[in-house]
Order: structure tokens, then C-alpha cells, then sequence
């Protein structure tokens, strides 16, 4: 039994999980990076959605005013949702991907792609620049998981 | 070390487990294709949230117009929402589920119910169909993801 | 074959993936309990989103004064969003981690402390306590979910 404990974790000696791991750890840490980016907007802006985040700003009518929406915390608020319905598949996807032992160079071009697109996509939406630079960013990542899914999909299809 | 790490990429070759990276893939799949209708529905209405995605509508003032929400846009965004609201603990739990031997039978039952599930909800919600059509979709895949849950839980209980 | 089979499926025997399992599955089904409020509060306060949704309250312009929004629907959906933008990435992050060979000790306490916040997250925004009790229960789980990340990164570096 303790044998079979130890092989089962070795997952993590293989190349292209590791690889996996690698990119999936660093665009899970961008998403979240999103957190913080609103927090500072909310707070220089003084724009929130919570009565109980004015209280420090005063008592009553004079906290009630930072209760409002701010065009640039609405826009980091839709690039963090963008990154929820892009990051997910991805993980999710890419996991049963490196399950399915690709080749070790196709899965890194794979991650290494989404995740410069997805990097791309926030300053694209964060600077803002010109389209179609966000749309392009946004295509490469989508296009690269659904790559995936089909490498999955061909290997493991049981319907 | 090769060995281990063709055996630890065989996880691919187990049944419950190819079922599970085949039904994860189509509702992540069709998770994504919220996007797709997304663009399209904010294409035809001409209803953007970004100022410089209206920039090829004009400038200035004319192209200003086009910065507004749409009925048909937020119905898709709802559904877009309720999919990574329902199917990120379904990939979740189901890869646990996956994990935890189940009887073939029994998971591919799960995950057939919730994915069939899952696009009729988006039928309902798209059409839309009356109540309690979408209601009684989405309830049918909650409990699927509450019942693989409940065999996750009952096996690896560890706290 | 069989014995690969059999062999890959143990990783649930592992002490560290099933307190990982047993966590994952606890905040997963933490954050579905949101759909559950939200529906609670939206029958409760007649605040629906959906003109399908009101049809239970009579046709045409009385049942469309209940398509409006609901302070309180609006506080579970942001506390429902929120647990969206911090539970994926410890799904993600924390299996990486587990897949790790992390001491169970070390793991033990990263999952613990990550469920505890966000439990105690939930009830600080839907009570709602002052702040900064929802602020500092969000920061806890980030920093779990960061230190993990650390962990899984200098254990797999791939790039």
C-alpha cells in the first residue's frame, strides 16, 4: 500500500504535468492578481458596492455617495469575469490534456501560447488598447483550449 | 524515471476516468460557446460595454450610443454565469468522483444526466422556454453534482 | 491493462489527495449552497431577472414590476461571484499542491485555514459584519491559496 501511496503522487515527475502546473499555477496567480487591481481602483476611485466599506469615509449621507459604480472598477471587474470564462476551461481542460501524453513540445507551445494571450488580454483591456488587439488576445487563448479539447476529445472519446 | 512517468500518464487508460475527460470536455465545450453567441448578440444589437469596441461605429458622440446593455446580450451573460456557477463544482467534484472508483454504470450516469442537463438549460434559458423548464434543468444537474459529492465524501471523509 | 487501471486510480488511497478531496468538496458545495440563497431571497423579495420568472404572478404589467433588482439578491450574487473569483483558483492551485508531496501536516493546514475563511467569508457578507472582518476572512484565503501556489511553483518550475 505505502508503495502505491508513493507511486500515485510521482504525477508531479512527469514533464508535461509539470509543465501543466507550471502555467496553470501562473494564470491562476494573474486572475487573482485581478483581486488586487479592483481593490485599488475601488479605493482611489472611492467607488463600492458594500454600505459596510464606506463606514470609514463617514457616517450616513456622506458615506452613501461612495456607493456607485466607477468606469474603471467596471472595467477590471469585466476583465477579471473574462479570465473566470477563460481561465476555467483551460485549467480544466488542459488537466485531461496533459493527462493524455502529448508530446512534450506540443504541450508546451500549447500553455506557453494561452498564457501570453491571457497576459495580453489584460493589459489589451487594462491600458485599454485599440481593437482588435483585446479580440485577437482573446481568440489565440480560446483557440489554444479548444486545441486541446480536441487532442482530448480524439483520445479519449467514451460516450 | 521513465517508467514512473509512463505509468503515471495511464490515469488516460482507466474507463471512469476517459468518461470523465469525455464529458468535461463537452460541457466546458459548450461553456465556451457562451462567448461565441455573446459576440454575436453584441454585434447584431450594437450593444458594447467597452468605448473602443464601438470605435468602428464611428467616433465620438455617434459611436457613444452603442455603450449600452441589451436584454438579449444579458439573457446570454445569465446563462454564461449560471454555466461557470454550476459546471466549475461539476469539474471539480467530478474529477473526485473520477477518482474514487466508482461503478462505470454509475458515473457515467452522473456525468451523462448532468451534461444533458447542462445544454437543455441552455435551451431554456436561450429560447426561452416556460418556467419551470429552466428551473427544473438546473436542479436536475445540482443534484447530480450533490450526489457525486456525497460518494466523494463518504469515501475520503479526512478532516 | 487492468493492473494500470487498478494502480491508477489509488491516487484516492493518498492521505494528502483526500484531505484535498475532502476540502475541495466542502467549499465546492459551499459555494453552490449560494444558488440555493439567492433563489431563497429573490422568491422572497419577488426580484427576478427573467420575464418567464414572473409569470407565476400574473401576466403582462403586473408581473413586470418584479423584474427589478433586490439589495439583498444583489449581496448573495457579489458574495457568490466572489467565492467564483477565490475557490477556483484553490481547486486549481490545491491539487497542483496536493500532487505535490506536501507534508500532510502542511497540507492539512493550508486546506483548513482556507475553508474556515471562506466559510467565515460567507457569513461576514451576508450579515453583513463590519468591516474589515469579510475583508481580512478574503485575505486569508488568498494568502492560502498564494502560499500553495509558492509551493506547487518551487517544487515543478517548467517554463
Amino acid at each position: 500500500r505505502r508503495g502505491e501511496m508513493a507511486k500515485s503522487t510521482q504525477l508531479i515527475d512527469n514533464e508535461v504535468f509539470r509543465a501543466y502546473a507550471t502555467y496553470t499555477a501562473i494564470v491562476l496567480l494573474k486572475m487573482m492578481l485581478m483581486s488586487l487591481i479592483t481593490a485599488y481602483f475601488r479605493m482611489t476611485r472611492k467607488a463600492f458596492a458594500n454600505p459596510e466599506d464606506t463606514a470609514a469615509f463617514g457616517k450616513g449621507e456622506s458615506a452613501k455617495k461612495y456607493l456607485r459604480t466607477d468606469a474603471d472598477v467596471e472595467r477590471v471587474r469585466r476583465g477579471h469575469l473574462n479570465d473566470l470564462e477563460n481561465i476555467v476551461p483551460f485549467v480544466g481542460i488542459g488537466l485531461l490534456y496533459a493527462l493524455s501524453s502529448p508530446e512534450l513540445s506540443m504541450a508546451l507551445l500549447h500553455f506557453r501560447i494561452f498564457t501570453g494571450a491571457r497576459i495580453l488580454h489584460t493589459f489589451a483591456y487594462l491600458i485599454p488598447l485599440p481593437q482588435p488587439g483585446r479580440g485577437l488576445s482573446w481568440a489565440v487563448g480560446y483557440a489554444v483550449t479548444f486545441s486541446m479539447a480536441y487532442n482530448v476529445l480524439k483520445k479519449v472519446w467514451l460516450v
